[in-house]
């Protein structure tokens, strides 16, 4: 159940332990069905994260790194091999999570979330997933490839790894996905007349996966699937900001820097870097 | 899956057959907790819609009773005996539900709810509800009494009759309901920062329980627990408007005409019975 | 064309002679259909407006009386005989245009407007109407009675009066009334979903008649026939301060005080006697 | 008269025969005042059309060309000679309503409106125009040119071919075209305040023009005349999908593909094609 | 200055000591200007706070007495005598501050305000002020009494107890009244066009003084001075919920009992009782 | 103390003389911190001013330079000698003030403002400053120099030229910077949920100084420091349009065209030319 205002008083006060936070990049796009160009992601937004253009100040307050631990690991070395690739996310994920960390990832394309979301189910049993993004991404398969960027939260709800799979800035849904949608019981809050409060507050343990092609190309056009009418940054940050429970795991997908204008995209990625940080911070640790 | 567009080309032409509407009244007040009076609820909205002060027509366009096949099968003889009340309500209900029409009940108190939700599960299994209040109506028992009009939705909800149980107008949670709440994985909106499209669309069987304190007592004085802060009457409207799920039964709770103030609140429960008559007719029949 | 902007540099400076307002009631409900009582109307709000419950000062800035050249003319002599009434009335109407001077009516039911935008479109030409009520009141007769107060705006775009006629607040449009309403043209600002921004800004020469019942029941109980979902006086007063064109006449209706409560919809009649006249005073004088 | 809840039960089955729609392109830009370049909008936004960087899915539900009748008929053989390409232009939008079907014409500069609304008001009588621009397209001439794409609507206002002119998004007003809205009745819906609400319902027969400039230069820079204030994607589809009258045809001008940048104003054109069509088939036939 | 997101990441975790908050009533109305009344405001909170009608939660979450401290005290012993009464009231509060207890004040007419604000300001030095009010309460003096409940913040403002003040409501502001506002520096947010967000979130030390006439006379019909255009209970509670600051004293006046509908004026009050206690809980202490 | 109202009635009716206004170009970059590039601002901004891509009619309505008395002077000779440099704009303002001008600055980097306000207070004493900027520029120093781009608030704090400094579009705010917005008094006027409402409306004399920044990058890419989640044009407008009081000067600046694409910031910050100029117009003389 969700209660905004207990957001308020069941904050923190920054004298306790709190979760170390482990941000790493995913660079592959072997499994993009029409431009690969996302595995460029991770280095373009890592470069804007460090730049002197921004400064380390999230909007919720603390500054990364100085009043939230932070802790960028690098890239995984991946090698194209699905099968490969998706063990060694799934293990990278697993330590992470044994230490007591939340992992922060950056693909890549919209493929290597599925890894992500099992390696976090199997430590904390069926998430409740805030899912950003212009595609429903429910394709049992795209082209013949079931591990298709386009079809990853089929294969999320097929394994039972989705308590409730909460979907935002959908506009491109097609009858085979809409299909989809109504047998996984996926929830889709419509962009039509589309406000933040329409977005239902989760409970834990929360995952966010955040395509930034589900914001507006005018705010992130370097993508390899532009559709006009999503999210403005300020809407997205509204959405993340009234979410209370307890991440155990985030992604941001799809930044693709060779269609990137003035390198825009790779900014916003960088923002979203720091805003899930303080996020996870300031709701703290899962206790199941 | 909720779409809002969806609403429109799914609309219907008015030339084909449509839902009949029945409604009846429970007057009966016996399961009230603090002040026993919404037994007169039937009378008095009765007398409302059928008042030249007002006329026949929806918001949603159509005339009741000329447009829309609409009968009123007066009040059910009821005897404060919870159990045998119970029984005779469950019965017309299914009656109803047997010859393919659609209840519109008028309470009473809140109590009256679990049969007629009972009877609609028996028939169409368990229901996605959208409950308009002030309180949650979880008490695990209130009193002693577990048939209280503050435990209805407990009821329910341990009866296993409500796929999903939202509920909008709620602002008096207690320790023990948020309890409940929880343990039952009932969905309460915030109204910190309440707007219409922060309810979500309901999927069919779609079940509705309006309780006139979910109002804000400028609009609905005459009840037994006014609560200020509640929903405008257009707000209202507009959580009902919005949803597009077929719907198979209603009902109007709680309207105390003692505490009533120049008849008021009669008049929003027959607006509210012409409303719910467009919406069940516009939403068309549940086909599983 | 309407162009907001405008409003602000086409303001005045006080220092030029401005349009003197008129105030006179016209306490008549020969007409009214269902329940008599608005013939006390000019009355209870006069009295509202000299209490020292208020002050004369309005939200536009000026004070009336001070600032703004007011006078209450007191009631007009009527007789029940509607042809003898009708030509009383605009003779009064007529005679304070000779004047340059701009009235404001008091009802009364709704059936007085007739011949107040007669008189007004006998000086100035078809008038740009701006009409807050529930009802359409485009009834061709009610009960037999083409002079009936669910009847007026039939009348008056029959005889040419309304180059524009926009109604807000409707929220009660049966078959026969839309029928009636397409056939004029009528402008029908939908309550659903409504925001003040949805009212267009008119031209002059503008009139202005406001059926207390366009607003809420909870902010204005004393009328015949209260219907809720309607406005709340701010967003009356939003609709009303977007008008940006110069004022040739006004009327504010069917105040039944019998049903009021607290004297509250009095009150209210008495603020909105203080908007206008701000408002007329700031919007200057129609030079066709 | 407009009645939002009509779009709700006037909807269709789609089980009985529907409007086929024809899209065609106009590639001039013969009468652009400034700079050419529009010719080449047709060729980009059909590109985009056929990408699969989108699909067909429209907002509003239906899929285009799966579940909506829709042909690509090319681009016609236009001559910079304008009283030629006039002609050819109102011949072919004649044939199309000979047969029932409803055109959607891609620009081209804006100067190809006056033939496209002349040949359906040829069919259909003054029709109720929805105009999307950042400019009023209201010059008598400009340099000398009457038929300059700064003239279109002073033509058709002229020629009696608007029953009524909405214009949406407008931020250039100047001295001259302001006194020519005056003197044609033009509605000019303000951006100060700018809701999509406060765009009228228009009833039919409805026309639509998209200028993409007017739109806000962050979701359509590839302009001639980019205007900072513009409509986000979300407010013009919200002002499209609350239309509910039969369409009877429809253009998208002034794409001016040397200035788009990562092609994302050919993708928005596109997207405006599909969601055109989708109103069109929801909206069905006009039958005067 | 003012950060929203500090409030979340400020909280507190309920394992830590807090402010104990106490209740008292101030039964006078001798300043009173119009009518007097309101001295039997804190019998009619108090019973409204006791009754079964309602319940103890908060809609910040907590329930007051269980979670929070909270003592009533009764009402003080009062004379008509405003020098005597003004030193009872500011030895009162004196001794709660020395404890490190909050008062919650209950009027009595709005003159008991300025003993309050002088015994708060002599313990914290001048205060940050919100005040809610159709009225400013700025009046030199009200019929020759400067002690009058017009006239309390003219007192506060010469004594220089207030750092800052913002007045949230007024809607009757009249030429003397704006002469005073300017000459003492008043921050008074407009009523067109309110929205919660208007109002500045303060910093401490906060005291807040609630007027109940600052309500629509619709949410709290029991005052002397009724003025339509007021505040919703929603955003009164939206505008208190957003102020973040520890909260030094606050006080609720000019209930009239005698005016009152329903009793619901009374509950309006017992609801502010319990929504500012937990706003001062969670705020928590103020430490200069 | 702010009156929205007051904007309509102490509008002027351009037959009395009128403020003359002066815009100059302020090619420095000397300060920036992290890449020069601004110093091309004023040369772009002009370029984008005189072309007719655009034309001057502002949205307030009057057009800039003929209902309006507006002169471009061209550039200040400038050195990147920072004191000679600050001496020279000192005089070309101080100049202009003695003949009754008002200023519009076009930057440079944001280290131009300190001198810019400087003359101003010099001329009226300490000014109200509403501030558009994505970042504070309150550093102590930065890198060692305080006179840098990110410092000049402080400086101008320092030196209590600022009655009251209001900053709007802030999302950068690291520890630091909110200290020295503490110890200043600075207003932030929030991000999170922003509101055009919740911008205060400042007495007069007023300062705007418009960092383009504060805007979002999908509005204003040429800046060196894009931070997305900024104002969109249309907010800005509402911002600016809403401020009543007079004003004595104004400034633009941070442009670097050579990170803009497709013009578009330059054309956004001639387009605030054009409104500054006319919002200057409407509001009129300041007379201390």
């Amino acid at each position: 159940m969700c209660r905004i205002p207990a957001c308020v008083f069941r904050g923190k006060d920054y004298t306790g332990s709190m979760p170390a936070i482990r941000l790493f990049g995913l660079p592959t796009d072997v499994n993009s069905s029409f431009e690969r160009g996302a595995a460029g992601g991770p280095a373009a937004i890592r470069a804007a994260l460090r730049s002197d253009r921004g400064n380390m100040a999230s909007e919720l307050g603390p500054e990364i790194g100085t009043d939230i631990a932070f802790t960028d690991d690098g890239d995984l070395p991946l090698t194209e091999h699905v099968a490969h690739d998706d063990a060694a996310i799934r293990r990278h994920v697993a330590m992470l999570h044994e230490d007591g960390e939340i992992p922060i990832a950056l693909g890549g394309d919209h493929a290597v979330t599925f890894p992500l979301v099992e390696a976090a189910a199997a430590c904390f049993g069926p998430l409740n997933i805030l899912h950003i993004d212009a595609h429903p991404d429910l394709y049992d398969d795209f082209g013949g490839n079931p591990r298709s960027h386009a079809s990853p939260f089929a294969r999320i709800c097929e394994a039972g790894h989705a308590a409730r799979l909460v979907q935002v800035g959908i506009r491109t849904l097609n009858r085979h996905c809409a299909t989809q949608a109504d047998r996984f019981g996926v929830e889709i809050v419509p962009m039509a007349g589309f406000v933040p409060e329409a977005v239902p507050v989760l409970s834990g343990p929360l995952y966010i996966s955040i395509d930034l092609d589900g914001l507006d190309p005018s705010a992130a056009p370097g993508v390899a699937h532009p559709e006009p009418g999503g999210l403005t940054v300020r809407e997205l940050l509204a959405v993340l900001h009234r979410q209370c429970a307890p991440i155990v795991g985030a992604d941001i997908v799809e930044h693709h820097p060779g269609r990137d204008i003035g390198g825009v995209t790779a900014i916003v990625g960088a923002k979203l870097v720091r805003e899930l940080a303080a996020l996870i911070d300031r709701n703290g640790y899962w206790r199941g």
